[in-house]
This record gives C-alpha cells, sequence and structure tokens, in this order.
C-alpha cells in the first residue's frame, strides 16, 4: 500500500494542554462539535486524544509510575472503560472517531513507543505470532520520564509483528492521525543502546499496511536537524521544540527553531512548532502555570506566534479547550488570508534577524502564487517603529500594494516604509 | 552497632570465573572442602556465590531478560531451589554457609543494588511496612546489562526498610561478606537521574544494624577515585577496574590503576584488582574466551599478577575451580613469604615507570617491619636485562641481603644489581 | 583641512604586477599617455609608482637587504635619479605628478610604514624639530620582509611632525594616492611591540594637513575584519588580501574574503581585491610564474574576477604593462555597462553559496536606481547549467528583462530560468 | 681541539646585579682582590664582566637605542676606553683577564648573540673573508630588548669566519668564560625566522678552535626543556629561568624549575638557576627594586635559595658588590659542608611536595659517596613543625646519624624525626 500524501501542514485540536493526561470522551465530542460549528470550513479537522488513555486512574497531568492499564491479550493497550464509555466490550476508539467522521472531522491518538511493560512481565502474546512480549522488548531502553513502557528491539522476530498488530487495531478504529511519543528528541544519537530510528521504520511500516491513511506526527523534540532525510522518509511531521508553552522565552527560542529547519518544509514533511497554548489551558490542575487559566501570551504575542506559526507552515494544532474560546481566540483561528498563505505558499525563510540589546527586528519572507508575503516582527520589550527595505525583495524603482492581514490595512510604498509595532508583536503583509 | 574492621585485605574465591552465573550448591561445597584443606592456614577463607543464584533457569554466563527468579513474600530474592536443594522449606543459604563455618571458612553472596522489576510490576511487599515494591523503585534506574531490578530510590519511605530487610535475611543464614554489583563505575557521577552514593549508604546503615558483620565489596570498576572518601566511609573494598581476565593488556594496565589508588589502601580501604583468572576458568561456557581453558596467562604473567596485587594489597580472590588447579597455580597461592607481605607490609608506592617503544621497566616498594620489598617488573614482548639502583630506597656505600620471593634465590648487592626478567614477568625481593 | 571624500572605488593602474620593485619614469608616462589615450573617459585615473623608488640599485622584484637608499637631510626618502631623470636637483616625483595631471590623470606613490634603517644608525634630522631619527624609532618594530625602515614610535615627540614632513613633502610634488605598506595586515593584533594603528592614525592626521588631497591606501592584506570602524575611520581602501596573483585558487579565495567585508562597502570605505593581474606581467623575472608572460588566468576566469571585484567595488587598478594590453583585455577594462555598476550601484551581498564537491554555484546581487544586477559564478572545474530562481530578489508571477553585461544577449523571464557557464566561469545580469 | 670538559658546577661572580651595564675595570678587579683573599680557597674563581661593555656612554642598568659603541674593523666590539682605561691601544681585556690570572682566578664576558647593528649599517669588513657585515647579517632577527645586533645567518658564507674572529680575539685577552645572552630562552622554536640553535653550533665550532678554554654559559631563560641534549651538545651552562632577583616568589618558582631539569644535571651539562642576588645590589639605580639595597630576602630565605642552588648543583655566580659582604653573606658562600655537596654529590631530586594552602612540605634528596643529603623546605608563610619519614629513602627499623649543615646539630634517629622550620626557610642534612 502507498503512503499518504500529507499536501498541506495538518490543522487540529489536541487534548494536552487543557486536560493533560487526563481527557475523556465527553471532552474530546465536546470540542469536535466546537470545530465542526465554528472552524471546519477554515481547515481546521482533526481532534487528537493524547496521553495515557488507557489509564484508569489518570486526573490531571501527573503520571502514575507503574500504573495499572487497560491492555487486550495481544499485548496491546485500549482505552480505558471508565473514561471513555463507548470503549467497552472491545470497541476501543470506533465510536468516538465514527462520531468525528460524522462531522465531517477526523480523529487521531497518541502513544507510546514500545510495548508496556506489565506486558512483559506478564509476558504476554503478540498477536500472529509465538512470540510473547518479553521476547521482543528492549530491556535497557526505558523513557526518562513515563513507567509505561520498553523500548522494542527492532532485530527481534516478531517486533514488526506488534507493531503491524497494534496498527490494525488503531485502522479497525478508524484513526486518521498517530502521535507517537518518546521517539523525536535528540536520543536520536548513535551510541544509545537502542535505536528510536529504526522502530520510526517499523511504524511507518505497519502503518503503510494497516489498510487505513494515516498522519503519522513523532514528540517530544526537539528532532535533530541531522536526521532530517530520515524522518521525511518516514514520518508526516516531527517537533522542532520541547514541549511549547506559552512563555516568550518559548515563543523568542522559535524564531531560531524555525530558521533552522526552513529548508525542510514541504510535502510530507512539516517540522512542528507544538500546539498552541491559547484561549483556556491547564483545566484540571496546574500546568507550567496556573490552573484553569486563559493563555498568558499578550494579544500581540498572539499574533506574532500565528504569524510564525503561519508563514513558516507548522502544523496548527489547537490547545485550549475550544468551547471556552474568547472572540479574539477565535479570530486568530479563523483569518481567511493568514489561512490562505499557511495553505498555500511557500520558499518560507528569514531574511534576517537583527539583534540590538534588548531584542531585535526580525523578518520573515514567503511567496504566494503572484504575491509575495512579509513578516515583521518587534521582538523588543517596548513598541518601536520598524523600517523595511522593499528593494531587498523586490525591483527598486517601482511602486507595490501591501496588506496588513491581521489588522487590515492597505498602503502603497516605493522601495521602503515603516511601521509602529506593539511589544512581542508582528505585522504580516501580502505584497502585490 | 559497630562496622566491622577489616584489618588486611580479604581472601576467598568466587564462583563466578568459572562457573558464571550458574553456580550450584555441590560447586560451592566442593571448592569450600579444597580451600580448608589447601589454603585455610594460608589466610584463604571466603567462599563467594556470584550472581543470579535466585534464578532457577540459568546454566552458563548468560543474563536471561526478565526471567523468573525466586522471591519470597517481601520482594525478597532467595536461592533456587532447584540449583541450591538446600534451600528448600525458605532455608536460603543457610546450610551452605553453615557447612563452611563448619570447615573454618567464611561465606558470601552477591547481590544487585535495587528491588526486583518482578516485585515491581507484582507490586509485592515490603517487610515491616505498609508499602509495597513500586512505591520505592526509581523507576528510570536500570542497569545497563541485566534486568533483574530496578534502582531503589532513597527519598522514598521504605527504601531503608527494604535494605533493612534483606541484609537481615542475609544474617539469618549466616553470610559474611556481600559483594553489591552495578553499584561502583563511574555512574557515579552528579548528573544521573539516580544516585548510587545514596544506595550505597542504606545498605552500610542496613549492615551495621543486621546483627552479624560482614564484609562489604562493591562492583563492576572502575570506582572513580573522586569517591574515594565516600568509599571509604560506606565500604570496605571497591573495585577498580572493569571485568578483568586473562589478558596481559588488562594486567597491563592495572599498574596504573594500582598507582592511581596506592594511596588509599589502609584497614577497611581495600581497592580491590578483581578475581584472579588463573587455573581452570570458564566451565560452563566461552567466557571472555575458549569454554574449560586454563588461564591463558604464561606463568611469567601470572608472577607478575599476583607480585602487583600481593605487594599493592588488593583482596585475593580466586576465579578458577579449585578443584582443577595445577601444581603451578596451587604454588602462586602459598607462597608464605608473599602472602605475609600482602598481609603486614605497607607504603607500597609505585618508585618509576621508564616507559620504552616495547613496554617498560616498573618498579614498586613497600615496608616490612625491618625489611624493604622491591617488585621489578619487565612489560616487554622480550627478556631483559634490568637495573636497580639500591641507593635511590638505600644508603649509598653498603652491602644488603637481597631474597628473591618467588625463585628463592640470595644474593648480597652494594649500590645496585642486575637481573634478567622473562618477557611480561617479574621479580620481588625482600632487603635487609 | 577637512579629509577628502572619496565617493566611488578608485581606479588606476599600479607598477608592482609589471615591475616589481624597479619601475622608471619612462615606464610610469608610457602607462599614463595609455590610460589617456585608451581608458581615462572610462573612469581609469591613478596611475601608481610602487615600492623601492628610492633604491638605485633596484632591478627586479628582489629587495636588497640594508640597501643604501635616496634620502634628504631630513630623514625623508626621495627618488633615485638614476630611475626617475626628472627627479635631480632634489625635484622628487614634481615633474612625473604634472605630466599626468597634464593629461586629466593622477599620479600616486607607495610609501613604507616608519622611517629608514638608515636614518636611524646615521641619526639624521627632522624637519622642524631638535629631533633626530633615531629619538622616534620604535627600535623593534620591523617589516618581516623587507629592511628598509624602522617603525615610528608614536609616543615619541617628533613622530607626528616626521609624518607631517613626508606628507607635506609628497604634497608639494603633487601626489594624489599614498598606498602604504607594511600596515593593514594582521599584525594588528593588540600584543605586538608597536602598534600600526597609531602610525596609521599619525598619518591620517599628516595627509589633513599637508594641503592637498589624496587617496590612503593600506596594504598588505589581509586586514582584519574587526579593525573595520578603525580603518573606515582613517583610511579609503585596504587590502582584504595578501598579494594576489594570476591563481584559481586565490581567485576562489576572494568570493569568502568579499563575503566577509560585504556590509562595510561604502563612500570613503573600500575594501581592496588588489590589482588585476591581467594583460602582461613580471616583465623583469619570475614573480610568482614565468617571467614576462600574459596572466595565466583562462578567459572565463578573468571574467569572473572582473565581475567579482565590480560588482563588490574593490577599487580596480590594473597590474599588467598596459601598452601590451591585447583586444581581450583591453575589453574587460572598457564595458560601461559593467562599469557603471561598479561605480553607481548598491547593497551588494552574496545571495547563496552552494557548494558541490568540485566547486559550487555562487551568486551575488546588487542594485542599481531601478534595476537589479545578478552575477551567477560556476565554481566547478567543467561547464554547467546553472539555473536561477527570479522569486528570491523579484515579485513572483512577473516578467522580466534581462541583459547580460558581458556577452550582450538579452532574455525575458518569469520567475526563473537556466544558463551554461564555461568552467571557472560568471555571467553578469541587468534584470528591469 | 677538544672541548674542556667542565666537571663541576662553575663557581664564581658576576657585575650584573651590582653594576647593570656600566660596570669598570676598578669594580672587576676590586671584586677579583676580594675573592681572590675570601673565597678562592672555597673554590670560588670566575670574576665575569656583564653586558654593553662597548658603550662609552654606559651609566646603570638602562639600554640606550642605537647609541654607539666601540668597534674595530673587523666588525668585532671592544672594550670602551673611558671604562676600561687598560683597553686602550686596541689591547682589550688582556690587561684585567691577566690580572685576574695572577691572583689564581679567571676571567669571563659577556657578549650578545649577533653581530653590531652599526657595522651592519657601516657594511664593514669580517676578518679573513672578502665579505661584510651586510652580507651574513639575518636582517628579520633582532634581539627583542636591545638594539646593539643583529643576528648572524648561519647558512650565509662568512658566518663561521665572524664568530672565529670574535673567539679568537677573546682568546689572545686570555678570556675563560663566555656568557652569550639572547640566545638561550623560548625563541629556540622551530617556526621563528632564524634559528638561535644555528648560531649556538657556530660558537661552540669558534670556540673549539680558538686556542683556549673557555666555559659557554647561555642566556637568559628559560631554556626549552626540549632542547635538553642540543643544550648539552653545545654548552656548559645555560639558564632555566628569566633574570633571578630577590623576590620569594621566584624563588618558590625555582623549585619546579629544578625538577623539570634534575635528570640533565651532570659534567659538561649544567642547568643555572641565575646569579645569587644577596649582600648589595643595585648600586647606581633602582634594578628591581631600590637602588644601593642589601638583598630583600630574609635569611631563612638566603639559606633556601643557597640550600636548592647546592644541592640541585646550578652554577653558583655571586651576584652583589662582594666587597660590601656583610658576616651573613660571606656565610652563605664559605661553608665548606654544603659545598662539598654542590661540588661532589649525585641523583639530586625532588621526593616530594606536599601543598598546603599557604605553601607546603618540599623535600630534595641526593647522595653523597657514603651518605644521604637530604633538603627539607617549609614554603609557608609562618613557622610549622616538619615530620620526615627516613624508611623513604632508607631501610627501616635502623638508626641513623643526622647532621644538619647550616646549624650544626647533631642527632640520631629511627624511622622518622620532625623539625621546625622558620617561614620560607630550609633545613639540609647529612645522614650516615
Amino acid at each position: 500500500m502507498k503512503r499518504m500524501k500529507v499536501t498541506q501542514p495538518p490543522m487540529g485540536w489536541n487534548s494536552w494542554d487543557c486536560y493533560g493526561a487526563s481527557v475523556n470522551e465527553e471532552q474530546l465530542k465536546g470540542n469536535a462539535d466546537y470545530m465542526a460549528k465554528y472552524l471546519k470550513e477554515f481547515g481546521w479537522e482533526y481532534i487528537v486524544c493524547d496521553i495515557q488513555w488507557s489509564e484508569p486512574k489518570a486526573e490531571s497531568t501527573a503520571y502514575h509510575n507503574f500504573t495499572e492499564l487497560e491492555m487486550d491479550e495481544y499485548s496491546r493497550l485500549i482505552p480505558a472503560v471508565n473514561r471513555f464509555p463507548s470503549a467497552a466490550d472491545g470497541n476501543g476508539f470506533k465510536a468516538i472517531a465514527d462520531y468525528c467522521h460524522s462531522l465531517g472531522l477526523k480523529f487521531g491518538i497518541h502513544i507510546m513507543r514500545g510495548i508496556p511493560r506489565q506486558a512483559v512481565h506478564r509476558n504476554t502474546k503478540i498477536l500472529g505470532t509465538d512470540k510473547t512480549a518479553r521476547d521482543i522488548a528492549q530491556q535497557f531502553s526505558v523513557c526518562p520520564w513515563n513507567t509505561d513502557m520498553y523500548g522494542v528491539d527492532p532485530h527481534k522476530e516478531g517486533a514488526q509483528e506488534y507493531y503491524n498488530s497494534i496498527f490494525e487495531l488503531y485502522a479497525s478504529w478508524g484513526v486518521d492521525f498517530i502521535k507517537c511519543d518518546d521517539i523525536a528528541d535528540t536520543k536520536f544519537k548513535p551510541n544509545d543502546p537502542y535505536s528510536a530510528r529504526e522502530e520510526i521504520e517499523l511504524m511507518r511500516n505497519a502503518m503503510n499496511n494497516c489498510g487505513r491513511d494515516m498522519v503519522f506526527s513523532l514528540s517530544p523534540g526537539p528532532a535533530p536537524v541531522a536526521e532530517a532525510e530520515h524522518l521525511k522518509a518516514h514520518a508526516d511531521m516531527w517537533r522542532i521544540t520541547d514541549d511549547f508553552w506559552d512563555q516568550w522565552d518559548l515563543l523568542y527560542d522559535m524564531f531560531w527553531r524555525c530558521n533552522t529547519w526552513q529548508e525542510h518544509v514541504a510535502e510530507c514533511s512539516w517540522p512542528d512548532c507544538d500546539m498552541l497554548p491559547i484561549g483556556k489551558i491547564a483545566l484540571y490542575e496546574e500546568h507550567d502555570g496556573k490552573r484553569g487559566r486563559y493563555t498568558r501570551f499578550t494579544k500581540p504575542e498572539q499574533v506574532t506566534m500565528m504569524t510564525l506559526w503561519s508563514i513558516f507552515r507548522s502544523p496548527l494544532i489547537m490547545g485550549g479547550e475550544m468551547r471556552d474560546n474568547d472572540e479574539f481566540t477565535l479570530s486568530l483561528m479563523t483569518n481567511k488570508a493568514v489561512l490562505d498563505m499557511h495553505k498555500n505558499s511557500c520558499k518560507a525563510h528569514e531574511l534576517y534577524r537583527k539583534e540590538t540589546e534588548n531584542g531585535g527586528d526580525i523578518a520573515w519572507v514567503s511567496q504566494g502564487k503572484d504575491c509575495k508575503y512579509l513578516a515583521l516582527f518587534n521582538t523588543a520589550d517596548e513598541e518601536r517603529e520598524l523600517k523595511f527595505d522593499l528593494t531587498e525583495i523586490l525591483m527598486p524603482g517601482k511602486v507595490y500594494d501591501l496588506y496588513e492581514l491581521w489588522g487590515g490595512e492597505s498602503f502603497t510604498a516605493a522601495d521602503e516604509f515603516k511601521v509602529n509595532i506593539e511589544p512581542h508583536g508582528a505585522k504580516l503583509y501580502k505584497i502585490k
């Protein structure tokens, strides 16, 4: 079977930023309803259930060491019925996926690399083989922040079969998107006792043969640029950062991360800036900040974030509880001109970065069919006037029409123009 | 209770070099018989059972991932009855220890740092507490070469109680010597997710309160010299090298290892050069060399090894199946003059090391009550004449009596003397 | 007095590449005649007499250690009359300068930093002071390749007066251009026993007050970029390379040198790629190659050199004996469109450099008033087809007129075009 | 002719520490008289005239840049008659050398590597050749602290002849000791534009053939240890330090310098700790301290210095004006037992160096025919009790006689003894 072509950066919603390890069926479906009603027409389509969905005791962001997980007889994790009632009787996520599909949306799940430690110690079976979990576990490969799994030793008989068996299960549920965790950060390094590279390959292989198209997303980051070609060959998107939260320093860092990866943005190759922590987040407990807060980002910072993610063409995955969106948050997600650029532009790159003591001027440019896009960022802590020399990207001696995509102003300019930008803010121009 | 004073470097036998992970009761007792008959009078006293004694399936040097171990209800490993029949009915190693004691010998066992993974996944109890194995396991601390255990998190309630419970069990069996593994190599480094330092402290504490004197030996090496003071405060001996086998390059390395540690040799502080791989070793399978071999060391190399271990005052732990000793092997272990130096000399240090292209001259000196000891090593691949300047360690212009401890020659010399030494060989002099 | 504004990169001829240390009056005047007749109208104007003009015995490129120099009573070097007959009776270079001026040209000379060693050892006077050469010499500051001079100690009384006295003498002769040697390479470094920085300042000062406008050129290179601001404040041009000759590797190196300095090209700030070793050079002896040769550069390499020098806006100083120019050489120096770019463009910078195993693609761009310039270089050893994406510098979706400045072809292109370029060759486009 | 065997470290007096660049005939002869009367019987024999003896204007420690030197027609420097009246009529140092010889002493002079710059610029002759100074000068080799000379280019015809001519002149004067300057410090390094190595070879050659035995001493330091074999092959002594003055930190440094060089002390190989700045020094001006001072070293520091110089066997060259010696200074120079060790001991080496926060314990040992010498140094700033373990260098369990050479105490000790030592002080024992 062929690998699906992911022609545009995926757009959707993920449960982590608002519900941590504890999202439930009602919340998934409620956000699906919201997306269908307000966002689908703008291109938003994936509803993704994040980590620990097989853990009955999950109630917040915390992981419980060695906690019992729901698992079938073939060492495969299945949804905790107390949290996802429709999963009863071995139905898995089928009903929820069906529900999303009925709304014209798609459904995704999070998985951890590897095989459950509880399967290894119980020595349960691998479907369609005479092997057991113990036979294929890489005994020294453990995730440094979660005790659920051992890595899978790709050189063992049964390893591919195990991954096949879980992807076939997901396909049978109707899953459209897999976010695989504990696999894309710098542990790629060759001296590690195990190789994440090879587990990625096993999963790609299993996905190609599971009978259903899926987007393959890798986490956490930062993924190493040196692995870019391997990532493109096997996955559709991968994190270029560790977990992203509503803090200016993390947002500021993203400029060089995007610069580092800018040459690699293409069909089936979507470097991922992580979820958008906007609107209402951290609903059940403190999570990198106060419980139940609205994003700590200022409005100009949110504009900066949406501008950078969109011109760079990162996947756009909303992190907040969408049913609590205020008007401003919704407006950020429904700007047609900006989303048109996100879907259809090309050749985005950082044009310059001028550092000063308190921040600096950063400019990104990209192209539409017959226009150029220009994003100007003021990373300083105060409002400043920025000047842009149009001849750097266009013929000197001509007059151009400029349209600012967030505010809607139009004006003409020859050779250069000036603009005031708020602290940590951005302007995004379409130039004809 | 007080910590025992270990006034001289321990001497004994360990099952690893000959039986790997699979020694049994008959073999332990057979070697005890041999020791009592031939070696006890020379100071040899410990019979030590090495790794995997709780694993029923052990049959060679190999470890079996996630193998079942025999364990009591309190998460404590106990001997596999199929290998140690006297352990039936929960008797543990009591009968074997008693047997050794009846011969005038002492008995020791190997343990791994931590708590069994199977206890954690079964979530079994910790004696005398309301905690379980899952509560005290350090979930990310795994040995890089053996799957039996998780580390213990020293900051958890129940951690000290667990270690108390196993040392009390060992004391009840009559154990005199504990070799704890996965604890003394360079993973001491502060950035590790766990701290071996603290587990060493828990064990010292447990040992002091278990009601029985025990020698505390740490493995594997190389232990870091920077930890010397911590090691002295808590253990009696610790490895200064990774596993040592019958290869010249490993023996040659030991010269600088001993040089590095020479200032730390003292009562209750015995840096350990590892077992003596002489006589018949690797009985059940290839083990760093051919199965069932006699040591690959040449006779001069064996003399070099015994000379360095003895003048440096490393513990002397025989690794071969002693019942297969030939005359030469036995002679190395029963040289009264050499062993007197090993027990009673002091201030050993490397006097010089003169490197040449093909090896070099190394000299070590130490002191007896009214004599000096001098060891001369020829590390070259051919026989060479070495010259020694006695005035470096003695008054010039006088005549001295020299006695070579291995060959027995006596002669007198003033100021300097010359001697031919075989390739990789040594001479060991007592000078009066 | 004010410092002259050097508004465009200087253009002229220098005697070194053809005559080494031995040029004479006839050769200077002969090249002036040629320049007036064939090149003046294109902007070429300086005739510069290079090193050793005060040495009577100079006959080639060689320096003679401790050779006698012609000098006046005030420690100032004057032209050797046997080589420059019009210098008789203390007339210096006045007659030759006058001759150049009568042709509508300008005249320049080379000097060495410092004061003649022979003046120091004879202890001759400094004009207008009671000091002597011995008083102001920096006794340990010696040029590493020529024995004529000691450095001048800027902290000594008489140092500024000495430099004043030589610049006044040069002004009285009618000199318009000073190339000062042994002053601009990495010996700027602060730990040197002397400071070239301070001697540059003394000379700037003397030049400002000598009563005549002069261009101030520093040699040899590479001048350190860290000194850029100091160089701009005191000199008009400075070498960015060691001596440049007709060798591809040196030409290839110039790409990164120009890239390094590209931000510093401006009025009164002309980083200098060194003389153009084209046409007939090395007339009197082997000089970095065969005597009396025509340049070893291929025609495509010469086009590459002229293209890079011109778009970067290096000074253009012809090195060959111009009276021996062939038609091709002359054509390189008389391309109006190229020289218009050299005189009037701005914002030149390297757009990209794509390395391959055998060389690569380099692109430079700059701007005219209402056009863009684009230089494409093929640094590979074989002919290759290069592709250029016009949308990188222009609006996508439009059609542009392109004019190749060396070959004269015109064509139109939208978004991208392709071109074959010879090995080591270049194309230079004006785009409207 | 054969090279002289310098069997013991030279002892003498040098004019630098007291008279800098300006010593005169009366001062040389006055110190010779003193030496003959008070010191000759203890082995002191050389009277050495230090730098600038050919400069008429020298009046202190200062060098005068480009000053006129007295020179014969063959480019050879000769003594300034105003300072050395007996040098009139071309007699050079003959009369002063004769005077020393008449007292049973020997006479030495300082020279600078190379040929006078004034000879090069006057282009004077080289004796016995058709070459001139200009022909053999290495034009870029200049001493970094004195302007008198250029280096000699060893590859030029006439270079050996020039050195021959000066050594023949010195031999004709009766010179017994040459201290050559600007030749032994780290400028030995291979990337230098000239090679001091080769000038040393030219001088050794000239000395061997000049018809008179001379000691060959090289300065300044630190000479590089990597050159030890070359130094031994060509010179008799060489400085292991930059100029040494009466400061504790310089004295403290000398411990590791001596340690570095200890293996190279032998006949014709005398690493040199520099002159002894004791008694009255710096008579004419401030010279690394106050004018006309008595040494700033405390008495314990002077004992430390004499102990280290003597056990290490450095040359002993008195630096003070001996006619101003007080009783203590004279006593340091006339201790027969110490000087016997200096002349006749062997195998000196640092036994240990135990650093503490405020200084430390240093021990040196060496051997006499039938005794050991032991020097104990207290480098701390306060008096401390030091303990010495005699069994480190002698047989344990015996009783030894110890005799302290500076204070004269005798005592016996077995195995170890203790002693109080003043701040920065030393004890020196002879042990039988």
